[in-house]
């Protein structure tokens, strides 16, 4: 006998009764707005070539770090799930099969919530994921993806999206971003996909090719990348084609907060370093503090809105590392300090009312000790949403928890699904409409907060901040 | 339409109905008890002159860096609110304009809830404060403040206030002080108002002025202040003279709480450097660490409680401070260390029974690791309650969550309002009143304390404890 | 008038009726379930001897420093409980009415919760405890202990223990874990006590004694213990007797998590430098750290699960230690990292399946940033519960909260009492019976988890996971 898979219209709202009906009021408020996403991890060639997606292994696991690291840490080789294998190599039911298997890992997490969500209201799955059912989930999803209704601009329409943003490197041609303006431009689709300006790959002098990806820069925008001042403009003529291709804002992902405001003529002795290949770990260190000063300067200049995103030690696991590459569920965050990495940078900029900052943690007790409080105060910072591994819905409760009673609500942005698991995006961003509204039902409901306060915010919560933060 | 202004009676209690009833009959018993504020910073010249207050954003809004840190934030420029401006270069009608149009962005903080509570119950407001009603706020309470029963003294004695503790430096002369001693001698006033120590001025060699404070603290005392001996001899004289002021506690707002127990030759020649004006940043904070551990010998002389504020990054933003100058919203607090920064003062005193050591932090994360077993275990530490940031609902939840199963409610020191805004005053004590009431009830309806118990603790955490940890 | 003592069947549980309603449904089911204990501090001579308790102080008090620590923190001195004191120098009744005249400074804290437990249920006692019933309950518990109902093995059959580990040093004999090995096979008693390789005398340079424990591990094994192959060797040596005593694991307390992975060369160097005596502290750390790369080395090869407990600053209070030794209630938690301190082990063992490392925190802050990423990635790693200071109602509802969305259920090992009061064992492990079903009622009720899978998880937690992850 199968379970039945069902999501319960009140699902993470609180469950006191009186909590719960002003949490329905203004979740149904809500509930149906349009889908904003200013800072994700899709790829554009999905918009721009609307081919199918192929089967459920394909789409919904072995992109999956969330999945795959959880099945990983109970023991189940990479290799099963179609890691570091190519399809002749993997039978892709079979690591479908394996995930059926161990379904039961992801109980009280959010992959749990996310995909239920995907297999019921995506799919039509009336039956809880396991052994038994493996592989008519198996079957149905792949042969629903094989339809008209499942091909990206269907589902993107399905999805009310009303504008999405991905993330790509100074490096990228931004042809697929291109093609999709074309299309909107031809009437041929509608659909708004920005991107974002991600420099790490040209900024961080630790990253892989970044030799080559230096020389790359000075090809594609006729500047001397090997001296400082060409290098900065080279970076002002990047930031100048993706604004065209539109994005509305930058993306740091540092292993720390740092920053620094070195003079010209110390960063251009470090920039030196640098582009000899002899910096040391520490001058790395200081040269990406430099450029996020230097990137503020230019979102300063030209309008995009900065997102700095700290605090993540990339590939941990060497081995996995060496044999399976990046970005496979080995990222472990780091205690985080903003209080003093970020003074440099506020020293010389952080009054501007025109720059805007938008800060990100993976260590929730800088929350209330030191984002909350200097999101509170410098005009130019604001808070990012719970980030990664807070992205659930206890980790955006302590979010609002946290922060809101020193930064208020109006110093947030709203919500980012960070994440390229396109088809589980809508659940994502209910999942954060249910917390927050459950969040401003519970001070409604403690007196702290009027009913058609708490109605404006969740709508704020839900758009209107995010359109305004991002400049969407 | 203005939206209706009133405070619902079960404000800030929890919502769910059996822990609801716990919690009114707790706060029923508590909530007229008498104020006991034994750490604040009121003006000790407003009681003894009882001079009017002065206009609405005279009072309200120019001096509360809790708010105009959040109007800052959102980019309301300082000088608009009067803040580095003269009477002349601003327009009090129109700053209060600023924050009614701004009043949206304090939803959700314990400044909207302070301030709501000052409206409605000190200044009889029914609408609540915005854009249309700003000009009746303003005309309202800039009215009532010239009357009698908004004097100083009036409002002291309509708020219950059974003894308030001001905050000065070794350098004052208690004149104001000396002033109200007289009057409740006389019988002209019975309000009770203490002073109590806070050496920064004269104890931080980077504190603004060092040189001619320990100048100037010579002449006070007859003491040769340039003389290690002659120093400790002038915190004697004037601790003394403090307590004949009132004084039962010093306080100490140090960057961190970093003690040191050096011998008296190194002592005296770090004295030297720090006199000569020599002292390197690193010896500036061992000097700060060593007079941490010389002002406890002291107190256990003295029989003053001694309270240690550590964990603030003061003037944070540079050009805040040098326009406007100290305490301008822009004091951040950091990660703050308790386990190794105090041993050496605990290896010397800290198991002295008669001395009495009360520790705040703003560094949450150091509660339940840090300071609750150390309050836990030490005979002369104290908790003191949630502070500045955490001065608010879900910081003193947090506070009670993390610190009372391991150091209990016997080793805390009930409510601080640490606060300048003194018409907020009774505000601030009900809102702890509430959630400690709240806590206490969720513990009985979980059968974790019998109701007779958590009626004693109601009351102790209102009043026993701060009477007795304060000497009061 | 003294007040009823009774045990309400509902505490702990969450407060809401549908939640609650859930819980105790989830709580019947396990509330009988058998004890498994994997790691704590029993004396195996109790049950190996069998002989009685003796009286309520020295059973219930003066071990017990959660207890007295709490006493020494409001002014009792640690001689009138009996610490550092012999039975002719202190009045064991007379301690017991000091317990009972400051019995509510424990209120709130777990402690309370224990012994209210062991009074009620183990003892039958029916009134509070207070200055009036003092006597009663010192002579009710002394009689009652005295009876054949209350011997150490009588106790275990009627606690419903499956098996209880105890901890040792490798340089004990296990002579009465021998015994009860023998009285096991004979059939004289069927209770299962299994000891643990506890190293750190032989493997902390600091530890008291550690050049003559050394000669004595030489002695025991017959391995040249100041050779680094003879020492690894001896180590292999003592755990394989373990293992013939019942062992399934090895505990490791050191002050940090710090991992290290050097060359033989290196590690010969370092360990000849403390069979000298010479190393410095820093050098000392290191081979701590280079022994947990051992260590694990060895239990990937013998089987023997490893627990890593870090982050405790022993003997906090130099005076305490000076006057009554270890383990008096001064240990005091620090901040500890994970992410880079186990990386070195993590590099050479990281991803092996047979492999299973335990970690426990006493530093909360690492539970969703450092420990819930790693463990839900590494295969060889899982999360010890709630630990220490943390071992709480509260404490382990942050655990829950904090470890649960990120890790999942099936990275935790189950309940762990590390406790030497044995009396008060089914009231630790009930309290975690409770606490987790409330929180698996939560996400019933938020309809997070069917109720069906509310049911498994809470056998898991109360029994599969434990007896899996320590091998029992």
């Amino acid at each position: 006998m199968s379970h039945r898979l069902d999501l319960h219209p009140d699902r993470l709202l609180p469950v006191e009764p009186t909590i719960r009906n002003i949490a329905r009021d203004l979740y149904a408020s809500v509930a149906a707005l349009p889908i904003v996403s200013p800072h994700g991890h899709t790829d554009p060639r999905w918009f721009a070539q609307n081919a199918p997606f192929g089967d459920a292994t394909e789409l919904l696991l072995r992109p999956d770090h969330y999945v795959f690291r959880m099945l990983y840490s109970q023991g189940v080789p990479l290799e099963s799930l179609g890691i570091g294998a190519s399809r002749a190599t993997y039978d892709p039911r079979e690591a479908w099969r394996i995930l059926a298997r161990n379904w039961h890992l992801f109980r009280g997490t959010p992959s749990r919530m996310w995909l239920d969500w995907v297999f019921a209201e995506a799919f039509g799955m009336e039956v809880m994921l396991d052994e038994a059912t493996s592989d008519l989930y198996y079957d149905t999803i792949t042969q629903k993806l094989a339809t008209k209704d499942f091909l990206p601009r269907a589902l993107f329409d399905r999805y009310n999206i009303e504008v999405i943003a991905t993330t790509e490197s100074p490096l990228d041609d931004l042809a697929y971003h291109a093609s999709i303006m074309a299309d909107n431009a031809s009437g041929a689709w509608a659909g708004r996909v920005v991107t974002a300006y991600r420099p790490d790959p040209v900024v961080d002098p630790e990253f892989e090719g970044f030799a080559q990806n230096l020389v790359r820069l000075g090809e594609l925008t006729g500047e001397d990348t090997h001296s400082w001042q060409g290098y900065l403009a080279a970076h002002r003529n990047r930031r100048a084609f993706f604004a065209r291709h539109g994005a509305t804002s930058t993306d740091h992902g540092h292993p720390t907060a740092r920053t620094a405001n070195l003079s010209t003529v110390e960063a251009e002795a470090l920039f030196a370093q640098v582009v000899r290949g002899t910096a040391s770990a520490e001058q790395a260190e200081l040269f990406r503090a430099q450029m996020l000063t230097e990137m503020a300067r230019m979102s300063l200049a030209d309008g995009l809105v900065m997102q700095i995103h700290p605090g993540s030690m990339r590939n941990h696991n060497q081995r996995v590392f060496e044999n399976f590459g990046r970005d496979k569920g080995a990222d472990i965050p780091t205690r985080t300090d903003y209080v003093h990495a970020l003074k440099p940078l506020l020293d010389t900029l952080g009054n501007e009312r025109d720059l805007s900052i938008i800060l990100f943690t993976l260590d929730e007790t800088s929350y209330a000790r030191e984002l909350a409080p200097l999101a509170g105060h410098y005009p130019c910072l604001k808070l990012g949403p719970a980030w990664w591994f807070h992205d659930s819905p206890e980790g955006m409760r302590r979010f609002r928890l946290s922060t809101t009673e020193t930064a208020g609500f109006y110093n947030t942005v709203g919500f980012n699904d960070d994440t390229r698991a396109f088809l589980s995006i809508p659940a994502r961003h209910d999942v954060a409409r249910r917390i927050d509204c459950g969040f401003l039902a519970t001070l409604v409901a403690e007196h702290r907060l009027k009913d058609w306060e708490a109605a404006e915010l969740a709508h704020e919560l839900t758009y209107g901040l995010v359109k305004k933060a991002y400049r969407l």
